[in-house]
């Protein structure tokens, strides 16, 4: 594609010369004479003048921007040049499809199984009695659909996810290799002397649409009722979700971030990674919380920000950390301070007598 | 059922009308004509005068037990009515066992393997050079077990878990899905300018009877000798346990735990989520350690509770945190005294001068 | 072998009986006259006049060392008893090779891709379309290779491990089971009001030579570019590495830790478990993190020792907690040290009336 019909497909304006012909896509400090680059942060802004790019994608809004210093150089101007760029990425970039086309004979479908029209099914998959499958659904390679377990249309399932019994996945649903839906939640009856007895874990977990599930995290089934992770939520890698929780629509939850049993968490939510919430609580909708932060008790106000073990409002948390860093100037000025007082108690004393 | 079968299989009293038949369970306040509930908390009592089930299980103990309001309602006294309401989902939700019958032909078993009778073993299952594996014992699809490894009876291995070689895993015992026992311990000779060499990881990993792992965690082999779950410890999701470890009877560790090598835990200690062992460690029995705990030093005492990085014996943790809540005003504070003492001083000079 | 034979292939110096045969190693604490032990910590060296064993392995350094008083016990003197008692171990230790010989039938092998020579593959192992193996190469039972991906020569990997699509391995890397490489990294375009737009990550892996990867850990592609664990970098299970992070050389990074996207560490760095990295960070050579620490700004300095969340160098760190631990005491201090000064006022004002 030229640079003209680039910008024609990104409704850019060019604002330069549109005719050379772009190969690739390139970061502005490397580009050359078939790259099409883009400025989305100022501190890039000094390899304008520089760059070998054949076109750069740059902001609207960007005041900088006059014809090019070569006839060979062109500024496309759009919206976002960042997500113009992944547009224009994505276009240049061959396909690469990691999901196996049809119905591989090595894998494994109970007779009472109902596969959608269109779906792939990689090898050695494995595909439970009474499991339903929808549309275009991709299966890859080594993935275990556990027994009575229903998936949407058009889901990706990477290689080697399984899924337990009875799940309920809606549509457009993606899971990473190593995903682990539906395993028993953590749930024992503690007896000081002997064995714990397990508490049999009867619940299901249910994905609503459009979620997203990083590789080998795990969301336990209920114990009763249902796990849900609802519409379009986006759960990162390595990420434990245990019994019961709720996880609301459009939330996002970085990695290794854990949920203890029947919390609940709020739409919009966005969750750090490594962050720890303990079980039973509420989350009220859009709260952010910082990595590794520690969750104790539940957040009714929506909208807070929140970092520390246990969690305290963002500024209070970095006026804490702050004392915190000069807590051993503060130990010596007070001890320092003792002794001046007890200078001046001495003083006041020999005055008196 | 009726509810009075139901009461008299749970050795618990009726009071009310025994004769309604009951079909399913429910919570309390979504319960109907069909459905049997439960009261264990007592923040739940309101829904008593208002449910609509058939039956709730309560409380022995529970004074307010009067004759029901309605004819068609009744109350089962019973010990522990948690307890008794999953007793009672269990009888009445059929059972889904995700387990497969039988030998599914597309698995790979050594011909040195001994299987015992009764096993149940999944599609794409491989089973190595002189294994051993117990009667009864459930080895669902996908699942790997190295050379020489012996498992005992019932044990239940949900999809994909992997056991490398040498691995000796007792009775009862349940691997969730992705699981990975045995593999090397993270030993290396440190080189201060180049590679790092390799420390043979030769030990091997022990599982003792009665032992649950959650999905996708992951227990070392020992560099020499063993590293040991002993019987009826429950780990639950993404738990790591290094080369070396010792977990004592009964422990219980929630997800995303982490444990350096060589450390020994005592018998049932529980520890939560997110908590972190520093490496040659020994911790007591009964101990308690709270979440995202970091663990640097061994706890001789038993039957502690600590919180904190590192860790601090909980209610001085607590004095802890509540101080640290407080450091901007503390902070402030002692910044005023420094004044105030400053102007004492000056007042006291210009008193004496 | 003798122990005299031993000696001679460690080159180290026998003093004492040479003639013993040794069959087996043990701890000091537990040897018997058939097995070989070492002394490599002061604390185990009152066992040294106890020990049934036949030979001790001892460092040259080591003042103590005199005629044995046993005729049938030995010292081996060498460098580094530790070393030297792994090697033994290793070659008395027979040795269990969990790799499959030869390419198992079951595997599922892409017509286009190119094996090299001597490679072994395992069981249900998929191997996808373009996709290049080297020299002696190991594979085994479960793993999934993406379309269009290379490894080198004599890389190991264990059961069940998926590597997604274009990523490029080096030689001798070694991936534990349940390993995942080229997930998509975690990249959505926000949306206060509704679904997030996923960020298509075109980018890849690369892995150079001898890497190490623990159990269930994962590494995601980038979304443009690379994520790259650059040569005899060591990972422990269950580390999540995001898109775009580059590991330098020799760097080690212990169990469950976490990268967010876009760090870069560098090399020779030493990285304790449950460690965090916020995004976008750069991190100089040779610095050490400890145990649960949040990272949250670059560190430009080499060589320093960090802990904490956020971190404090570490000897700043731990004056730090040391004051912590005295938060009740000092809070208390201040609170009386402010009635002092009252009184002070007080008395000082009646002075002057």
């Amino acid at each position: 594609m030229t640079v003209q019909e680039i910008a024609t497909w990104l409704q850019g304006e060019v604002v330069g010369n549109g005719t050379v012909r772009i190969e690739r896509v390139a970061k502005i400090e490397e580009a050359d004479q078939t790259s099409i680059s883009f400025l989305a942060n100022s501190k890039y802004e000094r390899f304008l003048e520089t760059t070998q790019a054949a076109a750069v994608l740059v902001s609207k809004k960007y005041q900088n921007v006059k014809l090019p210093h070569r006839d060979n150089l062109a500024f496309i101007k759009v919206d976002d040049p960042y997500l113009a760029f992944l547009q224009v990425h994505k276009k240049l970039t061959p396909v690469v499809d990691p999901f196996p086309a049809g119905i591989h004979a090595s894998a494994t479908i109970a007779d009472t199984a109902r596969l959608g029209k269109d779906v792939c099914i990689g090898a050695n998959v494995v595909i439970g009695d009474g499991v339903i499958i929808g549309e275009k659904t991709k299966i890859s390679h080594g993935c275990v659909i556990g027994v009575a377990t229903s998936l949407g249309a058009e889901c990706q399932l990477y290689p080697n996810v399984t899924v337990y019994h009875q799940t309920r996945i809606g549509n457009r649903v993606t899971l990473h290799s190593g995903v682990v839906i539906g395993a028993d939640g953590f749930g024992f009856v503690p007896n000081a002397n002997g064995p714990f007895e397990k508490i049999p874990q009867l619940g299901i977990v249910v994905i609503e649409d459009d979620v997203e599930i990083g590789a080998n995290s795990t969301i336990d089934r209920a114990t009763m009722g249902e796990t849900v992770i609802k519409r379009g939520v986006k759960i990162d890698n390595l990420v434990q979700v245990a019994h019961n929780c709720v996880i609301g629509e459009y939330t996002v939850i970085a990695a290794q971030t854990g949920l203890a049993g029947s919390t609940k968490i709020g739409r919009h939510c966005m969750i750090a990674g490594q962050a720890a919430f303990a079980g039973h609580l509420e989350i009220a909708d859009r709260v952010t919380i910082l990595g590794q932060s520690g969750v104790a008790k539940s957040i009714r106000e929506p909208g807070g920000v929140y970092f520390g073990t246990t969690v305290k409002e963002r500024s209070r948390a970095y006026r804490i950390e702050a004392v915190i860093r000069s807590l051993p100037e503060l130990s010596r000025d007070l001890y320092q301070l003792q002794r001046e007082v007890e200078a001046l108690q001495q003083a006041l004393k020999e005055k008196k007598s």
